[in-house]
């Protein structure tokens, strides 16, 4: 497999319980896990320099190949010299397959469907599901577009990222089973295809990730963690539907990892509350991404250590609220962002309430902080032996 | 006039013709004049934080007493410790007194004015202008609300601001010479009444400026002026209509520079062309405000030297433009900012496609730095003698 990827690597350095910590390296640096990698969906991670994410801390970010490749276009990238170099960002990337906003937009995000309020159906953006791919509407001018696993890998492969993910079907949770293992019986030949395509072209500047999945059947995730095990792909991702509560998606994550072959580094698709993040680098996850951290930013809510809620149901506080009109305070008195340093709650909430976008720009800069902040609290609490007690405070009942 | 501003001072460093350099000394540090006031309308110069104002050479910044009273209100911002802490800007602010928004919201903007497109009639707020002052509808919620001189002073008194004005009546251009006459002998009682308010209650902490009004009438600018000159303000502003074409405002502006008291800086309202600040700073402008730079940022308009223009009759260059589709270069090759350092023209301009704000965040901090080093280009040129040759090679025919 080192011979697939000259470039990459990924090492175990200490374990605690079922959480562990480690270190991938990349072409475009090392990145220490458990890591967070933040939504760039656009080649642009809402409101934020990338001098600003790496002084937030950031590791690692993530950009979608369904909304590059309608715009500006894979071939664009490609001109400007790739996604790093087109963004400035000069640290590690990884992208998604374009699967995921295909099969979503019109269901909700997954943590709808954790909440169950994922509506039932096929996403309206799918016009059809063949064994050669999936036909769907352009969201940027309603064309019709085709994507394959071929086409998927060449688009990644001119973005440039550092880590690819396979072309995949995301069953909604309400799938049946019988559907469930069709998809996933498909989705596995497409992860092979996607696998060949990238082989074919290999450079050694990029990696793949295979995706587990299944959805809420144990025997589909073990039979999809099976195949993937026995692909070499660099790392290996969970994805699909992990049910329709937490503990369902708790459990089918734990399922999953138990399965896996774990001398590769595992990507958890799509979670990011704080409360997830500690259940599930507990049983073993090293990486996530979530657009959560950073969409609650937008919408004024700012993430908070539990000593700091104001409300126990919400990880974050609602700067919207009247009650921080007059509140002199930082979002958090013991944090270093800029925003903490500079801003009162008062202050955020005036330009929430003038429409001000430096509101947006300046939560996002505090919850992205928060969220390194709190993986390099994890990783020490792993390092230390110390991690279920900081998953207590932080995530007990 | 010491004794009313211990705190602050005014000298002349050298003269090129009718330019000169400067320095203004107020309790938040030192203004190099010429320099541009950017504008922070509701506490925040619109997507920049207070780092990037610094980084890209901003002196000082200016916000709205109009807007700051209805939005938090000014009791809110003096229990935060003045807008300086409110707003994390620790340098020199200036606040308007609330009349021009009062009297030009419905009117459009002075450019408006200038190029002729500013409708006939009085702003649609305004509910009644009498000796006392002027009732006017809050944007915000409709609301009946006053603004008297007294009420100006003491709301930019609780905003703790280095530079005040005074309350005067905007009149648009097409104002008759009869109205234009009696409206600034009001303003005149007007300003009167904000300075005996402003000395009654002042600690040395902040200054204040005259406006000369008088409309298009050189008559009443010369008695508007000679007005000012004898009050003991601490800065002199040129306010009020400016005539119809851009020869008017520089004749205007000349006429009314000619007849002030030059021992003291003086400030143009509103104005922030390229070309408009060398007709200016030649007249003998110190300092000048304008949303221009700022606001055309957000329309995707990035300022840059005539060399790089791509249309004669603009200043900026237009990066929603197709042509920027594939445009590897930054906005301006010799440009040190943020953004020209890190960002190609196609980038931005996919952001503005993608509707991403970071493209009004990076234009904004390019235009800011843009600004900023211009005006320094000029203080150089009046300090060298070459004040003449550097305005024939940026706003020559």
């Amino acid at each position: 497999m080192n011979d697939l990827y000259p470039n990459f690597s990924f090492s175990v350095t200490s374990q605690n319980g079922g959480a562990r910590t480690g270190v991938i390296k990349c072409p475009h640096g090392c990145i220490e896990t458990p890591a967070f990698i933040f939504c760039g969906t656009k080649a642009s991670v809402k409101g934020l320099f990338p001098d600003q994410l790496l002084n937030a801390g950031t590791q690692i970010i993530l950009s979608n190949t369904y909304h590059l490749m309608l715009q500006p276009g894979a071939e664009i990238i490609q001109k400007a010299g790739g996604l790093h170099k087109f963004m400035g960002w000069n640290r590690p990337l990884l992208s998604d397959s374009g699967g995921f906003q295909i099969f979503s937009l019109g269901h909700g995000s997954v943590s709808d469907e954790i909440k169950g309020r994922r509506p039932v159906g096929r996403s309206p953006s799918v016009i059809d599901i063949a064994e050669g791919g999936v036909l769907f509407k352009s969201y940027v001018d309603g064309s019709q577009q085709e994507l394959t696993p071929e086409k998927s890998v060449d688009i990644q492969r001119k973005l440039g990222v550092d880590f690819m993910l396979t072309l995949d079907e995301c069953t909604p949770y309400h799938a049946d089973q019988e559907y469930t293992e069709q998809s996933m019986q498909r989705s596995h030949r497409w992860e092979k295809r996607s696998l060949d395509e990238f082989i074919k072209c290999n450079d050694g500047t990029q990696s793949i990730y295979g995706i587990v999945q299944g959805g809420v059947y144990p025997e589909f995730r073990q039979q999809s963690a099976d195949f993937v095990n026995e692909q070499p792909f660099f790392g290996i991702a969970i994805g699909g539907t992990l049910g329709s509560t937490k503990q369902q998606m708790y459990d089918i994550v734990s399922e999953c990892v138990g399965r896996i072959d774990r001398t590769r580094p595992v990507h958890l698709l799509g979670i990011g509350g704080i409360s997830d993040i500690f259940h599930n680098v507990e049983s073993g996850i090293d990486t996530l991404d979530c657009v959560s951290p950073t969409r609650i930013a937008r919408h004024g809510g700012a993430l908070v250590a539990p000593l700091h809620r104001d409300n126990k149901n919400r990880e974050h506080i609602n700067l919207k609220r009247s009650m921080y009109e007059i509140d002199g305070s930082p979002i958090q008195t013991d944090c270093g962002c800029y925003t903490c340093q500079h801003f009162s709650r008062a202050y955020l909430h005036h330009l929430i309430k003038a429409n001000e976008m430096l509101a947006l720009q300046a939560i996002t800069v505090h919850n992205v902080t928060f969220i390194n902040n709190l993986m390099s609290l994890i990783r020490d609490a792993i390092r230390s032996g110390t991690f279920a007690k900081l998953k207590d405070d932080w995530a007990g009942d």
